[in-house]
């Protein structure tokens, strides 16, 4: 009880200061900014017409090259590559099969080279058939000691300090934050609440089938190679509706699999905000945005141009891009 | 900001008079209110090796029959009749063909003697194809209007006024709680929060296929007849997973549905609860145990018992069944 109080007075003394203070402080000053401010403290201001009350407050965020980066590949593929390494003694048949016999040779782009298919078809080798708790150990494992191939940083040291800001902002001003991702819901649950502050309960993704059993009288749930949803696309919608079963007031995407979501944000009946993030800057991040390993990327940046969404460039809007590095 | 400070300050105040006044006055004094109580106290004493942090104090609750009452029959097969009978002009085949015919006809026995079935493919017929939005329309003007056919209550006014105490009771101790139901997950968000102070976002149920669609460049989801999920049984263990991805430490169910998430719950490695409601009393509410028109109940009593789980007779425990009428 005690420590409950303490979190409740600890949040009192951050929304003041969150008023005060600049709560976006690796933002440079600028439409993007401007923007995002101006939807809060209008969203937020009592006795208006535009004010949404608290519960109606949610805010969706996508997750590979919107809270993390996504190249040279998406972090999950590297998970993957990584579990068929360690799986290998146990499946020989792989060295000859492909694309297990791309990964066991280190080349990740014939790996990938089959697409989306390819890449399921190892999720679902790697990941199915464990426990929900087998399975959360080895994300935990992984992602605790596994670099990056090009930067040498843990994946987690990969997250946007500007997007971690933005998501401290709004759940300031009472926005409840999810991540919406095709990425695997499993693959993320295990550390995206350290290091985004969102629980498992706020987390959408992708989701294969589930079995419960009873094994020596102790219930597990396995996972079962089969895909429950598919959380891209047309999926992010379903995916919210499902879990949230609220329309999101506040969505963040980078890509034509966010487009959906971001149009049925913008088709909110209360006042919505759609946030573009633009990857313009080769130098600190990667620039990308009409073509990359992952597909086309065009039909999100052109409607977000389109319909006036905020389009942040990296380049220019962002003072830094990752945290910075702990001594 | 001024209202979420208020909120903010208001749960301040909650939490004070909960830990000192009487927070389950509904409840006799007895061995149910004392194990929840003591249950309760012992989780959140910080520094002793029982105390769960506040993100781990994850609490579910069936509702048919556990936080509202499910006689003669579920009270969601109620709204579908309506909705047969209101559909029927579109559907003139419906007069010739079960179970639409019998329903039709007002003789509800022989339309449920088909069981889970008959009862599925009339969901099916009436819930599909609407737009969300159109949905919880349907069941919003439905739950504000309709009356239970022997009490002449709205059906909201058969939650059970001990369990909501018990909601709020768990809510003030940091616990965040969660409906688990067979029911259908769109049929309950319209109106859980106003019942139970439950969001639509801690809401799992049984679901249907969405699809998305831009109908006049204007997104909507569309509900298909086919089932996604059925969030009974051992679905309920599995919906837990998907939709929160931690195990609870507190569980109330009262039937062989909820035997699977009971045990996940009994399994936790931190200390767990499990409350099992026992329908006593014929009088204020109705009794049966081990047989309803629903099927068998047998199973769900006998664990409760066997692994010494608290079971709360509605009859003993509880001072008051319903909240008192509104004048």
């Amino acid at each position: 009880m005690r420590r409950l109080l303490a979190t409740l007075i600890a949040s009192l003394a951050w929304i003041n200061s969150a008023s005060a203070a600049d709560s976006l402080p690796s933002w440079n000053e600028g439409a993007s900014k401007k923007a995002i401010i101006s939807f809060v403290e209008k969203v937020t201001k009592e006795g208006t017409p535009d004010f949404v009350p608290v519960p109606e407050r949610i805010a969706v965020f996508d997750n590979d090259g919107c809270l993390w980066a996504e190249q040279p590949m998406y972090f999950q593929a590297f998970f993957v590559f990584d579990r068929i390494k360690a799986l290998a003694p146990q499946h020989p048949e792989w060295m000859e099969k492909e694309p297990f016999a791309s990964v066991l040779k280190g080349d990740m782009k014939a790996a990938l080279a089959g697409g989306e298919h390819a890449l399921l078809e190892m999720v679902m080798a790697t990941h199915a058939r464990l426990t929900t708790e087998e399975f959360e150990k080895a994300v935990t494992d992984w992602i605790t000691t596994a670099k990056h191939p090009t930067t040498d940083k843990l994946y987690t040291e990969m997250v946007y300090q500007p997007m971690l800001e933005l998501l401290a902002y709004l759940r300031a001003n009472g926005f409840k934050t999810f991540i919406v991702s095709g990425g695997g819901i499993e693959f993320m649950r295990p550390w995206v609440e350290k290091a985004y502050c969102i629980p498992p309960e706020q987390v959408i993704g992708s989701s294969g089938g589930l079995k419960y059993e009873l094994r020596d009288g102790k219930p597990v749930l396995i996972k079962l190679p089969e895909i429950a949803h598919n959380d891209d696309k047309d999926g992010k919608p379903v995916g919210i509706q499902r879990h949230i079963g609220r329309r999101p007031i506040f969505a963040a995407g980078n890509s034509d699999g966010d487009l959906q979501m971001l149009q049925w944000t913008a088709a909110n009946t209360r006042p919505s905000f759609c946030l573009y993030i633009h990857h313009t800057d080769a130098e600190r991040e990667w620039a990308y945005d009409r073509v990359s390993h992952i597909g086309k990327l065009d039909k999100g940046l052109d409607e977000a141009k389109a319909k006036s969404w905020t389009v942040t460039s990296m380049k220019d809007d962002w003072k830094t891009i990752f945290p910075p590095d702990k001594k």
